[in-house]
């Protein structure tokens, strides 16, 4: 980039955009000229936007997903179900299967995965409040926190972690279970990879007794 | 998206994420969590940087690129050559010849190109300061502005507006050329459409005597 040419507080925006997930170079300088060529008032209206949310959100004291307040909607809805609990590893996992519409339960985000290869240990997650809450949820009512659906990644982490927490909650008398891992909706049987047609052979696989 | 699992000052940033060019909604989904998922002062730098960037940058009086300060860094450096002027459609075009490094004259920006097609005419662009732009070097010194490179895309507007400025920069007595339309750089030629190398024959062209 010449010095000539970039001002220095669009070279700032640039630097700052680039730092964003899947912005290279190239898409920061477009980006940038947007926010330099449009009206005004739009690209404030992005600045405050960011601020804003970042001073509104936090993580919900009860499941650790985003909101604004201590708890989040779904925890103070008096309609969700509590017998069920829905594990999930990041706040957007929430998102994704809210999308869906069809659960009905409560979530808890672990905000990481167990994670030997990088070293990350189940301590760096939330897997301990988890543990925390379902006692807290069933000293209320035994009806609560019945079952655990264990919803992370169908990786290693993911799959780690499920059996780990599958564990605590056969020790706390809760029933784990982990979502289906299988043919994707429209993924053809013929051309799916080994591993996906095993597991999809497999189905919905209760952890109970293992 | 489910109202319930997405904050609202969240989704306000959503709604501004995706206003941005070619950033859909799954993206602008993504970002957000990016800028509330780190670290904080991340995400107030880049609100910062696009409050500083829109209130320190403006047009340069001279030649209308974007620059800190009434004038450019390029119309102010003494060293450029003042005898060539560059006419390009936006700031983006400015900066990308100046990473050439080659070309050493002055800029002149339009901020829009003659486009019948959508009703846009000559007017809405910086045509007309052009004009007195180079009457105001050419009275200063003689010898100042004696060529316009045209500098505009090679598109059906862009060699309509550099048809256009090519006669008005005749009549004033100065000698407008067009970059050069040809074969990209590294392009074969077996695989360049028929239009691309019927233009690479003629290289860059002279418009003086049209």
């Amino acid at each position: 980039m010449s010095a000539t040419s970039c001002p220095p507080s669009m070279r700032r925006l640039i630097h700052e955009l680039s730092k964003l997930p899947s912005i290279g170079e190239k898409s920061a300088l477009r980006l940038a000229y947007h926010l330099l060529m449009r009206d005004r008032s739009e690209s404030i209206a992005l600045a405050d936007a960011i601020r804003e949310a970042r001073e509104r959100t936090a993580l919900c004291e009860e499941c650790f997903a985003l909101c604004e307040g201590p708890r989040c909607a779904i925890c103070t809805d008096p309609k969700r179900d509590r017998t069920v609990l829905c594990v999930v590893e990041k706040p957007a996992d929430v998102m994704a299967i809210e999308r869906g519409g069809r659960f009905r339960g409560l979530f808890h985000v672990l905000h990481g995965l167990w994670s030997p290869m990088r070293g990350v240990g189940p301590e760096r997650t939330r897997i301990g409040e988890l543990v925390e809450r379902i006692k807290r949820l069933r000293l209320e009512d035994p009806e609560q926190a019945a079952e655990v659906v264990l919803a992370t990644s169908a990786t290693v982490e993911g799959d780690a972690t499920a059996m780990y927490i599958a564990r605590l909650m056969r020790d706390l008398g809760v029933r784990p279970s982990r979502i289906a891992q299988g043919l994707p909706k429209g993924g053809e049987l013929e051309y799916a990879d080994d591993l996906t047609l095993s597991h999809a052979l497999e189905g919905r696989r209760s952890l109970e007794d293992r």
